[in-house]
């Protein structure tokens, strides 16, 4: 088993979807991707920044979900990151109503000394500058560093983002922004040119139609679960990448072969936390729901064609 | 081994996309789905009309592939149903430039004597009443009806399309033709209203984005294979149709864990007839070329976690 460090942010989010909308909930990278890796019951712990007015219960949950909560700075005269947004009928689209940065705009991580070491580092979407300024605190190098980014750093920080990026070993980005990045439309060519910006592993997010992962020239494919109703789509992609990091911690196993059953494990987890608003599902996924699901998941694509 | 009908459109093709522009080739739902279904080396019979300007060499295309022509009906003074379109720049979406029904517009569909007992029988999209005439003609109930249609009929015939529904096992439709009949946005939700159409199995496809299968509550996934470069869109879905309605045709098994291959080998051969304009692709594909495609889609798609 690995150590895993988790940077990103722990906020409020307030969310509207066309089924209702919430007042200010549990949100933020760190919080969902911690979430989904507690699954792994490995050593974790996330670096993020509240403020004084962010409930205890709230880091009582992340603690008692086995997460080392000794790296979120509180900046008790501060306020916490708030996000709120609208998402549009068919889901895949939204608005963002509020952004307030608050003690995020000072955000200087620190990784606790006993996580210095960790093999398994996964950089949530973040200022790339912050991203980095993990990654100079570790003191071995990490056996696998992943990291999450979107379009804002592109529009806003593209240089400090190719910084980045060389530094880490997987990057996870939706399809929109793969071809942002490249100017490349087809997924293929888009993972091609971003393998030479650093990243040997390249993971594309594509909603509901599943993840992409790249490799030179291996890929695999894993399609979303098909869901009767997606109810917030809000930390998906959160989910998705910690149930990648926190499976990865686990075996410890970085082969092709084992970052698809990553993916497997990070759509899995991704399907649930869309089933109810924020953190909510998250919170109280019992192991059972989820081997169920991969059997379900293993009857949705898997199949028997005997080749020679 | 079951003989296949196979109904659907012979026609002219003129296709324009981003990569170039051709003459009038090749083309028509029949002309590819026969051409998918000929890989399994099945007896295989294309009902459809073409005018007296339809060359032979194409009709001794079909019959060199081993496609029963007879039921091809020849209008010496009537011209060839001529369709012509363009794609626009993401290769998801076409303009229609021309379309010409000549001899179709009075096709009565004629099924050959020694073909009216054939088990399997592949409803390509034309006029539902057209397809259901088809159905008249059959001595014994086939063991499976595939049908395809498009929203054309959904907004010009719908009450035909819904008599035919009735009469079919299989419906293949693309995602948003699945919303348009069903009104719902979810493709769980619309493949269940459509099962109570009549299909007892609805096949969605989802372009670039795959296809899937469902049956009461059992779903399968197939994603679609990346490609570097989409050359020519057309023709993709009946070649799809095709590689399913022949497997079945060739394993007589129709069953859903059946079923599934018969989705594998349609998206297989659809990843081919989308590299060139037309038909062109899948005129010289051989056996070995296939054989290796469905083991890169292995490696796409199987992966390998153990569950108890």
């Amino acid at each position: 088993m690995s150590k895993l460090v988790i940077v990103g942010t722990v906020a409020f989010d307030a969310i509207e979807t066309p089924f209702g909308k919430t007042d200010k909930i549990l949100g933020g990278a760190a919080t969902f991707i911690g979430l989904a890796a507690s699954h792994f019951n490995i050593d974790a712990a996330a670096v993020s920044v509240v403020g004084g007015d962010f409930p205890q219960k709230y880091l009582d949950l992340l603690s008692n979900k086995n997460i080392d909560i000794s790296g979120i700075e509180i900046v008790k005269e501060g306020k916490t990151f708030f996000w709120s947004g609208r998402y549009h009928n068919d889901m895949n689209s939204r608005d963002t109503l509020v952004t307030e940065l608050n003690t995020l705009a000072d955000f200087k991580p620190v990784v606790p000394e006993n996580y210095r070491d960790a093999e398994i580092v996964m950089l949530g979407n973040l200022h790339p500058i912050v991203q980095s300024s993990v990654l100079d605190q570790m003191v071995n190098k990490p056996k696998l560093v992943i990291l999450d980014t979107m379009n804002f750093w592109m529009d806003s920080a593209l240089e400090d983002l190719h910084n980045v990026m060389k530094r880490v070993d997987v990057i996870t980005i939706n399809d929109e922004e793969a071809r942002q990045l490249t100017g490349e439309y087809s997924l293929v060519v888009a993972a091609r040119k971003i393998h030479t910006m650093g990243p040997k592993y390249v993971v594309i997010k594509k909603g509901e139609h599943g993840a992409l992962l790249f490799h030179n020239d291996n890929v695999f494919y894993a399609p979303a679960l098909p869901l009767e109703e997606v109810f917030d789509p809000t930390g998906a992609g959160d989910t998705f990448a910690g149930g990648f990091a926190g499976y990865i911690a686990k075996t410890g196993d970085t082969s092709f072969e084992n970052m698809k059953n990553a993916v497997v494990f990070g759509s899995t987890l991704a399907s649930f936390s869309v089933e109810k608003f924020g953190t909510e599902r998250m919170e109280n996924l019992e192991s059972e729901e989820v081997h169920n699901r991969l059997l379900q998941f293993k009857q949705l694509t898997q199949f028997d064609i005997k080749l020679s």
